[in-house]
């Protein structure tokens, strides 16, 4: 049986780093294999290095693991590696959001048209892209051969950068296409029987194809609007695919907006903290809220927090917190599975749009689009029926270009690029608010770095 | 030698009607055609025919002319239809205007980002479009052979609306490139020397060329900005080629923006009159501020009421008022001249984008570009270098999708898509004030038709 050595890059999301070791227990064909924890932070590290052992030993898997702080000791003799980091953390950014409101730009800079999640910084944060980069070269001097499984967001222009930048194979992965289940769910459909598709850029997804027993089933959508939309009431401030956003964007667009792209619609749904309640639901106005994002904070703090207790209190039985006949519903695992062990499976996964697989997209533009993957590699399937031209063209093109625009910006240091991209934002009223919210950015001091290569 | 019939939609615009006239005089390969000189104002009509009859008869020129206003009866027989009519006219344009400043939109809702030219309306003038397409679908009736030379504004949404709508043969015309001799002569150099080439949309050009005596001429402009930019005074509020908008785009795009597209530069130039005029120049602040758009009207109305007094004045020697050996530069005669009698000439025009001329650019959104025209027809001349890519992704493509919301909106009537274009509007602060605005054009008297279409 073939083993691997899998390298996890960023670990100190704990949670996430479970799931993947979990899924790696359950996966039989992958038994034997090595697993390397990577993280700055020591504590963090050592706690998920502690559950991830007693895990797998609790689940009787043949798993070996190693840690380390160093992300080139990490990735040598990887086969497979997984950037999970978030440099800065989300002290940083939180930081360069407050920077960004003192001059205007409520929710700062990064939140823009299409692109609303508060942890998907494409302008402010450079630390992210370049540590995105240095993974890559590292892996190119290396393990030129692992690929490299791209987690850590922004990854529609994190994947896109890399895929332009490195020799790497680079695939991107997300879960936002989970929320083809959430809908199926909602309209009381068995998603077994649901044929969909879903194609766009990542955290910017549509349901191309949705049938349901070989049928239509877009009006079962347009009955549960018509009969339960009024009903509707969020769990959390992230329960958002059947809000009135989503619905809202459904009725121009023509096509169903899945998972994260609910939160990435125009300023329609965004202006302010009333705009957002109406369009996602009370109390919280949806994740990317004041009162959203706190509660996404206090989850992960929460977390954090059980994973440490969990490490310390020997006495835990793990297999009662994380149940074992559970998968986590990561793509992470089944993806390499699928590779090595020709474990067939179909995955919605981030790659070139070499063919192109969507029409009217560049080729050299990292697309988030359903795939077969097996030993031969990953087969992207025909998106049939295709993106309706609306989406296409008010939608797509519109984010495709904020992404070349970020990457224009990161890539080349000229700072009128970061100033062209505001004059374009609604919350601008003039060009000096621009010029002093980029320098007021450049100088927080954790963006030496950047601040050097912009000016 | 072979004669013609030119049909002038929209005569009103004496001095326009009066150059094309004037060429066509000068034309001695067109000599016995017939113009047929089409408006709907039979004053403004009556004085053109009348100067017209009368310049000709004094060049000796061998034509016929006929008045009508009749769109249908002008265009029978017709072999070239140039259609320069501005339906409902510059009061229409002024009251759509002041219909968007009543909601916070100084200069109207029209107004855009790379798109502030103030007879250049896309979202408002649904009577214009519609126009368009109506003269289109004439000729497909009554002439279907003949060509269409689109000269009214927009020139880029209108040539690209019949290219999709219609079978008729259509080339858009204007006059932008000219600002590339305005370019060479502030530059003290001989135009005949200069080997140039513009390339983008209309009123959205570069100078992708500029070779001076077979070198790169780009390092005279920054001479020019080293020595000369400071002592820079606009003579009127439409000299803005060597203005601090224009040098401030080339250094940001790497080319020079030629003609109108200085006019149409993002809102870092645009916010506000004092923005204006430090771009633009003093006191006008441009051609698309509140002074100097009064300005341009007050130089509209001067030569209205000319004209009007030649017409009546039978003693005016007109040779004198419009000297018969300058051409008057528009490029309507020679390219008539050049497709039927084979002298062959260089123009910049508007065609679709087979080829593709510029790539990036779909094979059916119109593209402005250098053509060789013969009696073969035109060819366009390869784009080379080409297109930055930075003016690719910064400023065309953005461009072109104003271009595909604007028709998206006119085509469909669809409402929320003019509503989502202003979403994206800098001077936009919620929803309730799209709503508003858009509902208080579509009131308008004149815009009847459009308020049922889009509702």
């Amino acid at each position: 049986m073939p083993t691997i050595k899998l390298s996890i890059i960023g670990v100190g999301s704990a949670i996430f780093s479970l799931r993947l070791v979990g899924d790696l227990c359950k996966t039989k064909g992958l038994s034997g294999s090595s697993v390397s924890l990577m993280d700055i932070d020591e504590n963090r590290l050592n706690s998920v290095h502690i559950l991830a052992t007693r895990y797998a030993a609790a689940l009787g898997a043949n798993l070996k693991f190693e840690k380390t702080t160093d992300m080139k000791r990490s990735i040598e003799g990887a086969d497979f590696v997984i950037n999970t980091a978030l440099v800065g953390g989300h002290e940083q950014l939180d930081a360069s959001r407050k920077a960004g409101e003192k001059h205007g730009y409520k929710r700062g800079i990064d939140s823009q048209e299409f692109n609303m999640v508060s942890d998907y910084h494409t302008l402010s944060n450079y630390n992210q892209l370049e540590y995105f980069l240095e993974v890559a070269h590292s892996m190119e001097e290396i393990c030129p051969n692992a690929w490299l499984l791209q987690s850590a967001n922004p990854v529609f222009e994190g994947t896109t950068l890399i895929s332009r930048y490195s020799n790497i194979k680079v695939v991107g992965f997300c879960h936002g296409h989970y929320g083809v289940e959430v809908l199926a769910k909602s309209l009381g459909l068995d998603i077994r029987e649901v044929d969909w598709q879903v194609a766009g850029f990542n955290h910017n997804i549509w349901l191309t194809r949705f049938l349901y027993k070989d049928k239509d089933a877009y009006p079962l959508i347009d009955q549960w609007i018509e009969e339960e939309a009024k009903e509707w009431k969020p769990k959390d401030p992230f329960d958002d695919q059947m809000s009135p956003a989503a619905i809202d964007m459904y009725k121009f667009y023509g096509r169903m907006p899945i998972g994260d792209s609910v939160r990435n619609g125009s300023w329609k749904y965004h202006y302010n903290p009333e705009t957002k309640k109406k369009w996602y639901g009370e109390h919280w106005g949806g994740a990317d809220s004041d009162l959203g994002w706190a509660w996404y904070q206090n989850y992960l703090k929460a977390s954090t927090d059980k994973s440490f207790k969990l490490a310390l209190d020997k006495s835990v039985n793990l297999l009662q917190e994380f149940p074992p006949e559970v998968k986590s519903g990561e793509q992470h695992i089944p993806f390499i599975d699928a590779l090595i062990n020709g474990n067939q499976g179909r995955f919605v996964l981030n790659i070139s749009n070499k063919g192109p697989i969507i029409p009217g997209i560049p080729e050299d533009v990292v697309v988030e689009v359903p795939v077969m993957v097996n030993k031969k590699g990953i087969h992207p399937e025909e998106i049939n029926p295709p993106i309706p031209k609306r989406v296409m063209n008010m939608y797509l093109t519109p984010r495709m270009l904020r992404m070349e625009w970020a990457l224009d910006a990161f890539v080349s240091g000229d700072k009128r690029i970061l100033q062209e991209i505001l004059i374009k934002d609604p919350r601008t009223k003039s060009f000096e608010q621009v010029k002093a919210v980029v320098d007021e950015i450049l100088a927080l001091p954790f963006n030496k770095e950047m601040k050097k290569h912009y000016e």
